[in-house]
């Protein structure tokens, strides 16, 4: 393949582009950019998570932020490629403050797309590799105090004699990486975990629960998982990997301990976390607070007529975790999504008579299918090639929200093909197959409004083979004492109903431990704006509220599946530094 | 530079070797060599970790090992390079049942030094990497045992309803280095570990104490340290990487277990373990028996005329833990090696009054100078040229024990004139220094008799400083009530003797647990045969009896450093696959 071409013409565009940036000429900087152009930016230019999708956004932007951004320093990073048509070449740049990393999408010497992130703060860099602490002074001291001991000092002091910078709200895989990550920044932090162990998030979990995404994916930063570590991580392996990691990285984890409630003074420019820690009251005044409470906010129950009369037991799948109770009884199990079907095979393989109750559509996919050709990136295969973890997710990042889609159809349509025979048994099994409503599929459906999917790892197979039924097509009219009556006049006989309904929106959290008004100024969390049904417009580009500043000074949401907690905390843990640092962080764009 | 030309000698002499081997052409093959060349083997010819020294010694090892090693297929690796006018090249090949790897430094077309070491037993292949477990069927299944169920199975019955393949006494770096690698091969095995938590024997130990030896030699197989890491770790928290790392790793580590006893059936093939596990009385009847309890045997006190009638304490370095109930006391530390300083320092730390007895001279080299010119392999600038810690080992492994010495003559040469004024004052200060008794410095002390050796982390400023002072050149006459009288009619006073006199040799554990005659049968451990003082000879070329057959079937050493811990642990760990698989492992070469 002949690369000269392409790296000159990305050489040339970068080169042109900075040169112009430099000058301050925005028109000359905009004409770079196809009319339809996107620029995704993580903090370089923004202080924000931010894609500016056309010239006209593009201008406004560096109007209002290339003078405070100052960009120089602008170099290619590796070989440019072409894919897809595409000249795609990664550079390297800084800003006044900081040190940044891109890569930009030419078509016709124009950006199809370009993107930058912030990577490092000159002068705050994280101390590694080279720069790694020496551990001990090798001189005798008689002041010396040893690293347990300044541990235990941290321990002793961190929420009493010395206020944290940081709490963190929840001690699952988000806020442990955004733990380390600000460890690492030396931004003080606490993590409150309810639970009374680091992990037990996932092992009080239901007992088949293995990660549905493989290993490559789902490594926490820092420390990456062994080569030998199964492709699909069991729940309580990830539970002790995550309370070891706790400890190696020296987090300030407090279990056992809730928040109760949070309150802002806007004045003193501080937040007051009242805290349960095990029984013991303490109030905690850190600068920031950050909700990493899971993906979700709280559970969503479903309202069901008549249920004072069911004479079952009604639960929420959150409070599902042993099957073996179940074992010779009727389980109705409401909703389709990962959790409904994660449940009916906890459910049968215990020995339950398990009907599924579907009430929308479902996108399924196959396991085995997605890590062919949706992981690509994250596979043994990229490592080979020499694609790590993290460059494949600066190269996810690169794409923006908006251009998904159009990939996504195109995926779906492979995938329906392929798996034509899988997709015909389960529509023929009564159970209601589709592909979000722009056929773009199941990771849309987990950006746009993070439900109504399933990565199949083994229930299709059940359903297909009647082992769980299903009831689809028809909407539950109310409950009777011995189970539940749909609107076309059929009843199925139910000793459980187990609502896997899914959850409310993280915001809710906020809603009862600071103020409904905070809440609702803030606004939900995820969805893109994508119009589709639960995730109502207007566009937004981004998930909503993830990871960057929101409508409310100094609250901050963070989390998402391992994937995007590890590589968000990066992006959440600079922003946090900076504002500690008393470094200027102009926002570009209005909280959404 | 010109690296044609090596790469093509070193892919002849391969390759023309080779040839030799396979047609069975001992002469021919022997000739490849320098009359007095050096072949050191790990497993792949020889199934013993030996050095053959010389075209005899080379030619009776092929005459008696050739055939049932049958090696084949050997490929050239990576580029050939020219060092110190040698040619050296790293090359791959295959034996009857395994993989190997090796280098070969060539000197006017043969070889100075061939290096071969089998990798990997066929079909016996650790599952990593691409070959790493799915670790869950994707599949329903009413007999599904969850990982955390067959986890918790295994703790239960290994060492009850299933017996281990192999115990290990002492869970300190080497018994979890071993413990792991079996692990990873599926060798059951039970850690013997007689302190409470993992890591205990590290952090049991004194105050201020952090590794002399830097990160990047030190990381444990499977999981680095990660590049945050210090060079030098404090005590305690190589105790909590340990403590995590078995726990991730799954071993089977039963701490608060002592070993009590062990007894070998010779005709059952069965070793009985007595074990006191937290109390309880277990017997364990592995089929391989391993001493991991640290790099020494029992400590070896200090035998000092009139004991009885000193006021004061006495004490061995071993029971040393805390300083500061020695605060404003006299305190005299017996021996001048590593424990002898590191003692002083921390008792001058926590304010004593500190007098150092030296009973002979003392290696002592900066750690600053050793790690700029010692460890050039172990470090960020290796690393940055591409030299991993896994190539590093295998680079220090390729140099036959016999050859050490040249090259740390040299060394010492260059670090003596570098830190003369070091030297100047250290010995004006009345303490005495030496070399070894052929100038070869602290590595050839540690493999030679593990004594008489001091990394300066501090103490020696002290010294010169006569913060802590030195007595030396008269030898010990008797203790008095308040102190010690010297053979020169000097007395110093003293509340407290520590004896920093060392230990033992592991082979006598082997005495206390199993029994005296076992142990004279097996001899001591370590020990190069150098014929200097406290390594006499015969010369063996390779450590005594160290992570390969001993005289005692089925009976193993295993220990060092955190380094040799690593790296021989993973081939003492396939000799014992190799046997539960009942793979022919033909040894050459009788045990010492």
């Amino acid at each position: 393949m002949n690369t000269v071409a392409p790296a000159n013409e990305a050489a040339a565009w970068v080169s042109s582009f900075s040169r112009a940036l430099q000058a301050g000429d925005i028109d000359t900087a905009c004409a770079h950019f196809l009319e339809d152009g996107y620029w995704r930016d993580l903090l370089a230019f923004t202080w924000n998570i931010k894609t500016l999708e056309g010239r006209d956004a593009i201008r406004a932007m560096l109007t209002s932020n290339l003078g405070s951004a100052a960009p120089s320093n602008w170099q290619p990073k590796g070989e440019a490629e072409v894919k897809d048509g595409l000249v795609e070449a990664w550079f390297t740049f800084e800003t006044a403050i900081g040190r940044g990393e891109g890569m930009v999408r030419l078509k016709d010497g124009r950006a199809r797309t370009l993107f930058t992130a912030m990577m490092d703060l000159k002068g705050f860099e994280e101390k590694s590799g080279p720069a790694r602490p020496l551990g001990v002074r090798h001189k005798a001291d008689r002041n010396r105090e040893t690293w347990s001991e300044a541990r235990r000092r941290e321990e002793r002091e961190l929420g009493a004699a010395v206020q944290p910078y940081c709490v963190i709200i929840g001690g699952g895989q988000g806020g442990i990486a955004l733990g380390a990550r600000l460890k690492q920044l030396g931004v003080p932090a606490v993590i409150l975990e309810k639970n009374a162990r680091a992990g037990d998030s996932w092992r009080r979990r239901y007992r088949s629960l293995v990660l549905h995404d493989p290993v490559w994916y789902d490594h926490l930063p820092y420390i990456p998982f062994p080569d030998h570590w199964p492709v699909f991580t069991p729940k309580d392996k990830m539970g002790d990997w995550l309370e070891m990691y706790a400890k190696v990285m020296e987090l300030n984890y407090w279990t056992e301990s809730a928040c109760t409630s949070a309150s802002y003074d806007e004045t003193a420019k501080r937040w007051t976390v009242e805290v349960d820690r095990a029984g013991e009251r303490v109030a905690l005044t850190p600068s920031h607070l950050v909700f990493a409470t899971g993906a979700y906010g709280p559970p969503r129950m479903v309202d069901l007529r008549g249920a004072a009369d069911f004479r079952g037991e009604i639960l929420h799948s959150s409070q599902y975790s042993d099957a073996a109770s179940f074992k010779g009884r009727k389980v109705a199990v409401i909703g389709s999504a990962s959790s409904g079907h994660d449940v009916s095979v906890d459910l049968w393989e215990a020995g339950a008579d398990v009907t599924m109750i579907q009430r929308s559509p479902t996108t399924v996919v196959k396991s085995s299918t997605l890590m062919e050709l949706g992981f690509d990136t994250y596979s043994e295969e990229a490592l080979a090639k020499g694609i790590t973890t993290e460059m494949a997710d600066m190269m996810a990042a690169s794409m923006p929200f908006g251009l998904l889609p159009e990939g996504q159809k195109k995926l779906y349509a492979e995938i329906r093909e392929r798996d034509a025979d899988f997709y015909r048994q389960l529509s023929a099994s009564g159970f209601a197959i589709d592909f979000g409503e722009d056929e773009t599929g199941q990771m849309m459906k987990a950006y746009r409004t993070g439900s109504g999917y399933y990565i199949d790892v083994g229930a299709s197979e059940l359903i297909i083979n009647g082992e769980i039924k299903v009831k689809s097509g028809a909407s539950i009219e109310s409950m009777t004492p011995t189970g539940i009556l749909f609107d076309d006049g059929s009843e199925i006989e139910a000793d459980v109903v187990i609502a896997c309904t899914g959850y409310q929106s993280m915001h809710e959290t906020v809603a009862e431990l600071v103020s409904r008004e905070v809440a609702d100024k803030v606004g939900p969390c995820w969805g893109l704006g994508s119009g589709v049904r639960g995730d109502p417009g207007p566009w937004q580009g981004e998930p909503r509220n993830m990871w960057k500043p929101t409508a409310q000074e100094a609250l901050w949401f963070h989390g998402g599946n391992l994937a995007l907690s590890r590589f968000y905390s990066k992006f959440l843990a600079l922003q946090l530094k900076a504002r500690m640092e008393g470094l200027e962080t102009p926002i570009y764009g209005a909280p959404a």
